[in-house]
C-alpha cells in the first residue's frame, strides 16, 4: 500500500512553455523552483530557430502552432511563453488564438526593473533579435522607465560553450567580455545622462551567467533575472486563477516533459544545464512548415 | 570620346556568388584579388539563413534557387558557392540543376591541405553545422589525409563584433578564445596519435582571423584559408575554360552587385569588412519560400 496520499483536494495544473530553442528552460527550472507541484509541457521549435530574423506574422504562426500544441496534445491550462522574440513579436497572437491565461517574459522583467529602480533608468541586455524589436524599451516606458538596449551576441554563444565560470575554461574569457560590454553599455548611459542602477538581463541563456554579472555590474546596481521575473508572475498569476498550486508542495510531485521540432541532440546535451537537472528524453514533434 | 578600348577580344565572364549569409564575401574578397576583371553577382539568402540546421533536402533547394537567380537574372557563367554548409550538402544538388560549372568551397580548401601537408595528418576548425557534416573529414580523406575537425562556435560572433585584432576592443579575448580552441584541438590530435602540421580554416567568416591564427599556431603549422583555396581554384578552372580572365588587369574593371533576400542592414554594416571594400547598396530579392 502507498503511504502517499492518494487523494488531493487541489488540482495540479498543467503549464505550457514554449520556446524557439532551449534557452528557455531557465524559465522553466525558475517555474518549477517557485510551483514544484505542477505538470510541465515544454516546447522548443528547434526546427525553426532563430525566430530573431523573421517576421512578425511568421513568429506569431510558428508561435501560435506550438501553443496549440501545448493545449490540444499536452492539455495546458497555462503558457509561458519563454522566449523573448515571440514575447516581443506575438504574445497578442497567441493570447488571441487560445483559450487560456498566456503570459511572456518581457513584461515581468520590465515589471521587475520598476520595482527594483530608484531612478528610473534601467540598462537592457539582450540579443540583436530583441533590441531590435525595442520590446524591452516599451515595456519599461509603461512603467516610467527610461531603458538603455545593448544586444550582446557572444554571450548564447559563450553560454552554449558551457563558458559560464563554473569551471576554469573560458571563464576568465566570459568574464572580460562581460566586463567590455558593460563598460559600452555604461559609458553610452553616461553620455545619454542616464543614473542607471538596474540591469536586466533580457535573453533567456543569461541566467546562467547572473553570478558573473552580478559581480562585474558597478557597486549597487540590481541584476533582474528576466526568468526568474516571469516564473514570479506566473505564480502571482497562477494563484490569482485559484487553480491550487501549492508552492511548496514537495518537488517529488514534479512532472516535466520536453519536446522539440527538430535534432534533440543539442537539446538533450546543453538542456540539464539550462534546467538545473536531467531533461530526460526529449520527445520529437512535428508541426508541419 | 571616350578613351578606354571599346571593344575587348577578351569576354568579360560573369561569376555568381552565393551565400546564406554575407560571410561569403571574403571569398568574393579572395575571386576579385585574383581575377579583377570580372563582374561578379553575389547573393546572400539572408531571409532563411542560417542554412546549418536544416535539412539537406531544403538546403538544396534553397540553394538552387540562388543558383537560378545568379543564372537567369544575373547572367552568371561560373558559380561559387561560398558557403560551407551548402557547399557540404548541396554541391550536387546545384551542379545537377544548372548548366554551368559550379565550385565549393570545401574540395579547394582540401586540395590545399593535400599540398601544404608533410604529414598527411590535418586539423580543420569550422562552424557546428560544417562540422557536423564531417565534409572535410572526407574530402581530406579522398586525398589521403586524415583531418580532425572542431566546431568553434564564438568565432563568427567575435568576428560579427569586430573583435578581430585591427583594434584593441576584444583583441585579447579572441587571442584568448583562438589560444583555447587550438589547445583543445592540438591536444584532442596529439591523443589520437596525429602530428598535424596544416590547419584548415573552413567558415567564410575566418579569414578575417587569419592573422590571428598565423601568430597562434604552433611552430610550423601552415594556415589554409578555403576562401583563398576556392579563389585560386577558380581562377583555374575560369582560365582552363577559356573564358578570357585576364588576373593581371586594372581592378576598376571590377563589377560587384549585391543581392539579399532579407533585411540588408546587417550586410552592408558588416560587409565591406569582409570584402575589403564597401559593399555599396544591396539590393533585395523575393526568391519566395
Amino acid at each position: 500500500m502507498s503511504t502517499t496520499p492518494t487523494t488531493d483536494s487541489t488540482h495540479t495544473p498543467t503549464i505550457g512553455v514554449f520556446d524557439s530553442g532551449f534557452g528557455g528552460l531557465t524559465v522553466l527550472r525558475a517555474l518549477v523552483e517557485r510551483m514544484p507541484r505542477a505538470r510541465y509541457a515544454f516546447i522548443g521549435d528547434t526546427a525553426r530557430l532563430p525566430y530573431g530574423s523573421k517576421s512578425r506574422r511568421t513568429i506569431a504562426r510558428y508561435a501560435v502552432e506550438s501553443a496549440r500544441f501545448l493545449l490540444k496534445e499536452q492539455g495546458a491550462e497555462f503558457l509561458v511563453i519563454a522566449c523573448n522574440t515571440a514575447s516581443a513579436l506575438a504574445l497578442d497572437a497567441i493570447q488571441d488564438a487560445v483559450p487560456v491565461p498566456v503570459l511572456g517574459v518581457i513584461e515581468p522583467g520590465a515589471a521587475a526593473a520598476r520595482a527594483a529602480s530608484q531612478t528610473n533608468d534601467v540598462l537592457v541586455i539582450a540579443t540583436d533579435a530583441t533590441v531590435h524589436s525595442h520590446a524591452y524599451r516599451e515595456a519599461c516606458a509603461h512603467h516610467g522607465l527610461q531603458a538603455l538596449e545593448k544586444a550582446c551576441p557572444l554571450l548564447v554563444p559563450l553560454v552554449e560553450e558551457g563558458w559560464t565560470g563554473q569551471d576554469a575554461t573560458g571563464h576568465t574569457v566570459t568574464e572580460q567580455v562581460i566586463r567590455i560590454y558593460l563598460d559600452e553599455l555604461n559609458a553610452a548611459a553616461a553620455a545619454a545622462g542616464m543614473k542607471a542602477d538596474t540591469l536586466v538581463l533580457g535573453c533567456t541563456h543569461y541566467p546562467l551567467l547572473r553570478p558573473l554579472f552580478e559581480r562585474a555590474v558597478p557597486k549597487g546596481m540590481r541584476v533582474i533575472d528576466s526568468a526568474e521575473s516571469a516564473a514570479a508572475s506566473a505564480a502571482a498569476m497562477l494563484n490569482g486563477h485559484a487553480v491550487g498550486v501549492d508552492p511548496l508542495a514537495a518537488a517529488t510531485h514534479t512532472e516535466i516533459r520536453c519536446f522539440a521540432t527538430d535534432s534533440v541532440e543539442k537539446f538533450e546535451r546543453l538542456g540539464s544545464r539550462f534546467l538545473g537537472r536531467p531533461v530526460g528524453d526529449v520527445e520529437l514533434v512535428d508541426l508541419g512548415g
